[in-house]
């Protein structure tokens, strides 16, 4: 273990390639500097990720990256945001090696490139076991035009993009209190969505123009959909049955009763829950067509208050032991 | 333990009164907002510090909240920044109590107070073991005025804030790698400047007006001092008989060959390091007392290269073993 590099080199040959910015100083002063564009507010999000709780410790390097970053993201996309770049904090347990530094330095690299987003400062740090990871993120949205979670009224059409349930089911498959699918390409995309979530950074224009009210899905879709209810003193609906789910998922829905509840409220999604008043509706999802993102409508907004309503087959309200997952 | 509060409950009665900023949103929302004033540069610092490699994980919890943000406003101070607010990431291992909880905001709340900063976000999690936070601190300066720890030039005067070595030898007392002063004030001192940096804000507008250089002492004296002559591509002198020592760390150099070393190389001062051009070298410290903040020459920039050399009495060159210590 005494080939290791020290935390000056590390940074050195890993982290300074990522911090091409001119504020960053090629992470050799103390801080970072960014010179916000005039008209321009700033939108923050800091998330912690680390061993045992948010992934497995031997996921690959790039995927804990990956993870750590775009969860972050995830936010901004979902708030109308442009992301601009970050900071981060990595600890690393007593038992890290250099090549699993280097993996995880590709796969910000990676994501860098894919995102239009640079490192801006950070440090390194030991820990006592595993690996941490925290993250804060930064992005710009025009001044005042932040999307909220409040905001949503009543007829507004509520969205979800991409597909949902794929990352908690990859999960349950990974732990073993699922049956898994045969292997096989619908089986792989389930644990590829718990490693790599996927962002719609692309969305976060139409979602800017168009939503009353979003945020990203990520402890489950009921349990969020609760929370933008709750911060626009509004009730909501959620049809079951029109949720838009990856051919895994489908299947595992229906060979296992449980996989349902796992769609609804297993979280980890990172896709953009949106509502969208009625007459806006079509051109949402045009717009996110065009953007690249599919978009499903899934339920509404209702007047009222209290959790969402989950309707099921013939519109029979579907019960849930609990509405969203929590790492706490 | 099933009565432990949870992450809403949490966030709702410990950290959201933190958060009175309405880009906080009371952190209601997914992320927060800040609006910057026209003509200012954003400066930002994150640092994540951990049980067993920053703090002892029974050290008070306002001492370990009080630690985590001030090793980042201290890098502020160092760079000229008026410091704003702060993203938080709190990581509790399973033996988390909400009095811990509760002290740890407490804490956080008292320095909000002092140096006049709010909470904006952040989130709670869980982690295998210990305590882990991580913080993203940022503030202003006036466009393109960071003090950088390049523009050091030969005939500079070296001044450093407060006096240096004390939350070192209080370390070492801690361990008892030293013989502990007699109980009493002096002691104390040490101990507690161990557990309670205090960064030297007031000090940011001096520095930003007078200083070619500057940074804060966190890895050690003499390592940080070279950091800062690299980046200027100068050489360094430091007179270790003009080093501003406490009391109690005056008695214990005079008692204990190793502690002067300790002052030189052990860190955690989170003080003030400033390279002032002679003609400005008494402004720079009359203007620092009337800020408050004391002040000491303790050295010089030379021309040539390489790390600065440490001047025992006599003028004669101190050897020393390493230049800093290092938590990685």
């Amino acid at each position: 273990m005494t080939d290791r590099p020290g935390e000056f080199t590390l940074i050195e040959r890993y982290f300074r390639p990522l911090a091409q910015d001119p504020g960053a100083f090629g992470l050799t002063d103390d801080v970072a500097v960014y010179a916000p564009e005039h008209g321009t507010d700033l939108v923050f999000q800091t998330d912690l990720i680390t061993a045992g709780v948010h992934f497995f410790v031997d996921d690959p390097a790039d995927a804990i990256a990956a993870k750590a970053l775009r969860v972050n993201l995830s936010d901004l996309a979902a708030k109308g945001a442009k992301p601009v770049g970050y900071l981060l904090s990595l600890a690393l347990g007593p038992d890290w090696t250099e090549s699993w530094v280097r993996d995880f330095a590709a796969g910000l690299a990676k994501d860098q490139e894919s995102f239009g987003i640079t490192l801006l400062g950070g440090d390194t740090n030991r820990i006592a076991n595993g690996v941490t990871v925290s993250i804060t993120a930064f992005g710009t949205v025009p001044a005042g035009r932040i999307v909220r979670r409040s905001g949503a009224a009543p007829g507004d059409i509520v969205f979800v993009s991409g597909t949902i349930g794929d990352a908690a089911l990859g999960l349950r498959i990974r732990l073993g209190t699922i049956d898994a699918l045969p292997a096989g390409k619908a089986a792989d995309h389930l644990l590829d969505r718990y490693l790599y979530p996927q962002p719609r950074m692309e969305l976060a224009p139409v979602v800017s123009q168009l939503a009353t009210a979003a945020l990203d899905v990520s402890d489950g879709l009921v349990g969020d959909f609760a929370h933008l209810c709750r911060a626009s003193g509004v009730g909501g609906e959620i049809d079951a049955t029109a949720l838009p789910l990856s051919a895994g998922a489908q299947r595992l829905v229906e060979q296992d009763a449980t996989a349902l509840a796992t769609v609804l409220t297993g979280g980890d999604d990172y896709e953009v829950l949106a509502a969208v008043p009625e007459p806006d509706a079509d051109r949402f999802a045009e717009e996110a067509g065009h953007a690249g993102v599919a978009v499903t409508r899934v339920g509404r907004i209702v007047a009222g208050e209290g959790p969402p309503v989950v309707l099921g087959e013939a519109g029979a309200p579907l019960p849930l032991d609990r509405l969203s997952h929590t790492h706490f």
